[in-house]
């Protein structure tokens, strides 16, 4: 993530800025605020902007409940509350926006959280960068044989070298390629004076999905949180949980009160059904309880299980 | 709208903030952050936050568009071109807060507009307060004659009087009977100790629909210029322009650039059919043009002719 | 619920209607199509129109997992898993309509669920029904002394019927003085040939909260999920449960495997905190463990223990 | 396109469907659904369910104006005028689900429009099938030297060859090397014994943006002709015009009374701003006009110009 000149000077100019506001801060946000966060190879992850704190989702709850509210005694006990009893519109009451630098197949698992503003990187108007994602020989993973989506052991040795050779010659082919269609370097050189290029929009067809672009992105605390829940989750891809990783880290700083709250009722907590609750019930009170009597399909029980570590009762 | 001597100490504590933030700012509108600005009788509008200045629309905008943005010179040429071609989402990159107080049959034509976040004074939780809207007699307006929806001459004298009698008289008996019901004034004294209170769910239906509620309510930039072309438009409810009229004034305040873009492509400006802009073209031409060659309706060729201000031309 | 005449035979031309179709249908809901379910005194839900069944989730499912899903055997597994795993887009697939009867301070509880679409009956083009809702004395509680937004025992004896007497009373007297404003009867007739009518938009706000309005109320079966997780929860006020339970008996009727799954993951399932969790495990294991040693407010405790039914825990 | 006997056969089941409905249907409409309508090389368009037609605007427009509509005498007239004002919640009353199948390009620009619901086929759980889109020659155009984000002339001769060579050999290639990391065929069969198979998740990377994907895509009316009008305009790029031609025609069958409006008042109108409407008043009066004095950007006066035709008044 070498970032150029230019983007480093802009960075420190922005940063350099101390303006005076009414607004309410966020003080360990702001020693972060525009500074580009490593993820994978070359992207990155900058909080640009934010709006309100955790004072802000207490306001706006005291608004909803008026004199009521006066009673719960403290900011934290209220933001608890709110989460465990999924309250969520207060949480929408704070904003935050981000730069955000990444491979296109993890752009496109990202656009499907609808419940944001978008601005992305055009290549119907400009020429990308020649920056791809390569993983890491750590991350070089099998197809899992017991989940369609996950990844299984790690693949190494020659095989391993191999892959990541075809996708780095494959990968930097794509984009000369790119350049020579549109009959332009990313530099602006024309490559052949007597060609024309290709138009943008049509020559970008070529490039593979690991090229890099980027956006801004700006959405509300409550569906950040639901973002980060699904994306920071052990299921999610590697590669967009590294940057929900990022963007966790982000939210301690900015609302550390609603951070705790998530962790233990989100992240941490978990889903019963009715049907698992009645099994739960059992086993507190002593009761025989095994998967027969159970009413689970094998797959419910097993998750029931491995939910909460009986390692010996999975089937 | 005589504020409490607790609101006026909470907004004198908020607007004596002086934090320091290396966020944009916006400095005419941070003069008038969290002031209670009167609207109507008894309500008031206060932008309580805000995120992002024109200068943001304009950087997600060169995001989007990378080199190709760096030709058009200015930033004002930017919003403006922006605006004219309808590329809405760098309009979304802003975010405003307002905390309202309005009469609730002005709140359900609000609430109209989904794309926001609210979070609404509770009856279910709290007592209402005591105040409801009383147009004034120069709002005191006939049923059109011509439009369903709007307001005709003004109703005066003893009609008038008489109409101002009923509201005041309605709202204030209802009002006491919620008390007497929730066996419970609004300063938290019992009326009958001898009495249950009725839940505050069910008393609050006995009230009626000029009383006023409060709520917060935040949207981005783009919502917002939806908002107050519908709002602040001659068609609106004046009611609910009231409103309009003091946002659009914030507006000019938050985001002036935008504030002025916005002034010519959508509030001075109109929309043309293609039979209208047909019609049109053999006018500029100096062409035989009437409404019976003209494929318009009699009421489209008249909201033509009078949008142009040809009032000799209307039928 | 007195239907109108013209009313009654709109739904009988509506269910005469025997189109032929490619479509998917519902069978079952085909036979409640258009009838008019009364809730509360003057209220009702009506399904409409719908597009789609359990078949279109699995569909739309199977076209995300691709050859992936043949695995899962059945539809009714697949539902299930999705449901439980919240693998949500699938859900949005089916559409449904609903024309509703219901009380203004229902609606403004109700519209909060922003993601629908919306057509009410306008006050400011045309006179509200002469309809209020009251309700029957088993519903009229007190406020509940141990939660803020709740009721409590009955209200009942004489202190019941001066209530009922006022809202009666209120309503009544506050909808005559609407017309004497309008100067204008529901059925048209004019009051005062002398007197002009005061504009509807402005008459309206003389009304009670608890007067009928009617909507379109569209949505997809996700966010009637959300809604109905709320509405039809115990927590929920009465009026807006009554709704609810009958659209919920329309779930069953449209997505009758999708109603089961919704049974079992939502409405009678449960969410555990990490914390809550801890304690879960513990109390399995045969472990000590007591509301001092547990990390949870006492609120918290309450809560979890009371979900499990241990009602002798309970501080 | 040729589709798999599979899919054929899908088809046909779903056409060969009659069921019985009291549901409003477009039979115009029924003709073509489930068909898939070819577009570009690999691609189509197919119509898998809908709710509701123009009778079901005008339904929800006269809830909500009450008796207030009867007076407009048809449903044209209503359509029309709901169209002109914007009054768009009727339009969201309607529903349309599509089967699309589209170069990953083109899928990345169509899901700017959030307001909609969408089941894309996933590379992580699934294998892409092995189809790329292939510009013909009549498409294939330079990048425009007077727009950054259009088409210019067309590239033919030795040029054109090279750029539609580099395409296919590119995109067979790093499809090639898919299935070789995958160490699976798309038929399912085994590359090497010896070797594991990358997981999916990551093998995708290596694929071109001209791949295929598919997905199911449903929106209300509305928002369908918010995406038609800008994506049927000249401006978008060819590749998603032809999509939404196809649609646009999807349009006319299933709505043709909002399709005729919709013509008239979007796709054929234009929007004037304040001082463009200036300059056609004075224009109609005959008055003195020209660029200097009109207060207008030379680009804006342009597109004012070429907008009526009046190619000589162009700078």
């Amino acid at each position: 993530m070498p970032l150029s000149k230019e983007q480093k000077k802009e960075i420190q100019e922005q940063q350099a800025q101390e303006n005076k506001t009414k607004r309410v801060t966020s003080p360990e946000l702001e020693k972060i605020l525009y500074e580009a966060i490593p993820v994978l190879d070359h992207g990155f992850v900058r909080v640009v902007d934010y709006m309100g704190d955790d004072s802000s989702i207490v306001q706006s709850a005291r608004v909803s409940y008026g004199k009521g509210t006066k009673k719960v005694s403290t900011d934290s006990g209220l933001i608890k509350y709110l989460m465990r009893h999924r309250h969520s519109t207060p949480f929408e009451m704070c904003e935050i926006k981000y730069h955000v630098k990444l491979p296109i197949f993890i752009a496109r698992q990202w656009i499907r959280h609808r419940t944001a503003n978008v601005n992305e990187y055009s290549a119907r108007y400009s020429i990308l960068d020649k920056e791809f994602y390569m993983p890491t020989k750590d991350h070089l993973a099998a197809q899992s044989t017991i989940n369609r989506q996950g990844r299984g052991d790690l693949i190494d040795g020659k095989q391993a070298d191999e892959i990541l050779n075809i996708l780095k010659k494959d990968a930097e082919q794509t984009y000369d390629n790119y350049e020579l269609m549109l009959n332009e370097r990313f530099d602006g050189t024309t490559i052949n004076k007597n060609n024309k290029g290709l138009a943008r929009e049509l020559a970008r067809m070529n490039l593979t999905l690991n090229t890099y672009t980027q956006w801004y992105w700006k959405t509300d605390l409550l569906n950040l949180l639901n973002f980060l829940s699904l994306r920071a989750d052990s299921h999610a891809q590697y590669e967009i949980r590294a940057y929900a990783d990022v963007m966790t880290n982000s939210l301690k700083k900015w609302v550390p009160i609603t951070f705790d709250a998530f962790m233990d009722y989100r992240v941490g907590g978990m889903e019963l059904s009715a049907k698992g609750k009645s099994v739960i019930e059992k086993m507190i009170k002593g009761e025989n309880c095994n998967f027969e009597s159970s009413n689970l399909s094998k797959r419910e029980w097993n998750e029931l299980m491995d939910s909460f570590g009986f390692k010996e009762k999975i089937l």
